[in-house]
């Protein structure tokens, strides 16, 4: 909806308190011995009597058969159209680790790898390498290698990942990667891909020789690959958007730092639903709208563990009631994508998802569950174009022309 | 769906008659003791047998959670973007009150107000001051003040309402409001809201100066404001596009003079649904579509009173048998927006929507109401997708590509 700049004055700033709930990965597909999948079999019974009295329907992350990754399936669900707002990887990775990108700092995920003697990959995660070793390597690297004119941050992520970030003025993004993503071939030479970005290139270029020298020696981790360089996206801050005070409430750092993008405060949410909650109503008063994240349903469904996404669905459950006796105006139940346990893998399959409030056409379905959610009045419908319509039930969004 | 330059080819013209029923308002929510809606609640035999002989669903009117003035709801029925095609609040009063308004002309509404001795507003409506004093003061105004260079029209409304025409070549719309929307403040002066933009302010400016004099010495409606300043909007001739005759049969001017900025041809329809039908009966040979309006559902609804809201759909749905009496070949029923009498407003709730004609696919729904629209094939689509399905059905959309 960002895009749509005609509705921009329709926005007003009325008190009322609207709760997103992102269950990351709550989609899902029918366990083959059931026909069911783990949202119908799980035991849901808050989750059921709040949307026998909500709208529902089903999301479409991006696009039919698209399958989106944690940033562009978060950025549908603050609004934003993910095939015009992007994070690049470099970009989420820093992000992800709760690193403060600034707005001209260029950022790659990196791998250690491992090179035979000929300087070809041979195993693109040098083993998984201990997260333990690659911190002692980032330090190295950070501490020995000099980039003329520019800062330098190289950060452990885990196994044998990390984060390079330089920092400087009239750094380009338009750098091929060093990452081949394949094994059997050396890693690739980075260029520009126009010619404002020869500089950058030829200091990254700077950077991996240096790197390359300083690991050469290594039994394991002797070489390195970088892949998606990019800065922060420019995204139309959410509280100024929506007229509102945003809070972001995740246990994981990826999705606090994906609402930062977005403009949003983050609030201390402690390592649980529990935690989240009572931390969204210590700050109750202080916002108008909390994005609260859960991300064990996932976790379980990209484990391919139907039984542990069940379960995780049914603590998601639990805590419902703590949040709706802090008596919120609007509350919306979604995921970000599906997470079909029997995919293992993110899916492009549409998220039941339920808006709650003031005014809402009730649909009288019998559970929250993908087949009902198809019974519900929203349809199948964009994920970006869900948070007007919770805006809309908390009095929040005027009339549209005369 | 104007937007999809690539169908136009597409679009025929062969004998057939197609009805657009508008029940303005028509979506409605739930009675708190019934828990049914108007729809749902009202006698309605005849759109219930329509219905079960229909393609169902639900139309959004703009886009999920907006709610929509009458223009844009009646541009996407009548198969403009809504969000693309705008028509500006000026123009819209201008239209309501049959005025044929030209290319350049500039129009905004106003009110006459109360000013107190500091020029501060205290009463926006002036007391709601009569419509016949209104009309004097418009008299007054339009024969006494001379802008250099253009024409000048200023036509009364409605109790303190009065439309401004100004006609003449270079005029801009971009230029702000005198109306601060408040009482408390004084009018506002009216600023260029870019260079070219600067003659137009500085005539307004002049028009605003002499009017205030001549008012100022009056107890009630000392003062004016005005607000909305708008061209007609640039809209693609509804007959061209669709290639047929197209006739709106409407009651109130204001909707006339939507489907006339789109092109349409308008006949004397009478003061009810009966003089409005025997209107397209005598006129049925000329036309290939009918846009027919109702607007007792709406204002029903906007009175919030749910039992009459009821009674004028029963009204409704008594008058259908004399339309389908004509034989047409499609009859679509919809409105362009719902009003639910719980809220006393437009609303942006999905609009039950029924298509009938030749080689329709038949929900087999049992009767036309908001929940039983949901369970229909066409789903819940965007209201500016509607008329091509209307015209597909009518035989007068061909095949797309080889």
């Amino acid at each position: 909806m960002i895009d749509v700049e005609e509705l921009r004055d329709c926005y007003t700033n009325t008190p009322s308190k609207i709760v997103l709930l992102v269950a990351d990965g709550l989609g899902g597909l029918a366990h083959p011995d059931t026909g069911k999948s783990e949202l119908e079999t799980a035991h849901t019974p808050n989750l059921d009597a709040l949307a026998q009295e909500s709208a529902c329907g089903l999301t479409t992350p991006v696009l039919p058969g698209v399958a989106p990754g944690s940033g562009p399936g978060h950025l549908a669900l603050f609004g934003y159209d993910p095939l015009v707002y992007n994070i690049g990887r470099g970009a989420l990775e820093a992000t992800g680790i709760d690193f403060a990108l600034e707005p001209n700092d260029l950022a790659a995920r990196g791998n250690f790898c491992d090179l035979d003697a000929e300087g070809v990959i041979i195993d693109r995660r040098a083993g998984r390498l201990p997260t333990l070793v690659t911190r002692q390597l980032c330090e190295q690297l950070q501490s020995s290698i000099e980039l003329p004119g520019v800062e330098l941050f190289v950060l452990p992520v885990r196994d044998q990942r990390f984060v390079v970030v330089v920092r400087g003025e009239g750094l380009s993004d338009r750098v091929s990667d060093s990452d081949p993503q394949v094994e059997g071939s050396p890693p690739l030479i980075t260029e520009a891909l126009d010619d404002e970005a020869e500089p950058t290139a030829a200091l990254i270029r700077t950077f991996v020789e240096q790197a390359s020298e300083l690991l050469a020696g290594r039994e394991r981790g002797n070489g390195l690959i970088l892949r998606g360089w990019s800065k922060r996206p420019d995204l139309p801050p959410f509280p100024e958007l929506w007229k509102l005070r945003a809070a972001a409430v995740t246990v994981y750092p990826m999705y606090r730092g994906v609402a930062r993008l977005a403009g949003m405060q983050t609030i201390e949410a402690g390592d649980s639903l529990q935690t989240q909650i009572d931390a969204i109503r210590q700050h109750w008063d202080d916002f108008d709208f909390f994005f609260l994240h859960d991300k064990q349903i996932d976790t379980a469904g990209e484990d391919g563990d139907f039984l542990a996404k069940q379960r995780a669905i049914a603590d998601f459950d639990r805590a419902l009631p703590a949040l709706l006796s802090l008596r919120p105006d609007v509350v919306v139940v979604t995921g970000d994508h599906s997470t079909p346990a029997v995919m293992a893998a993110h899916s492009w399959h549409p998220v039941p998802t339920l808006i709650w409030g003031r005014n809402v056409r009730a649909d009288h379905i019998h559970d929250f569950s993908e087949p009902e959610c198809v019974r519900g009045e929203l349809g199948t419908f964009p994920a970006k174009e869900l948070l007007p319509l919770a805006f809309a039930h908390a009095g929040r969004l005027a009339k549209y022309g005369a």
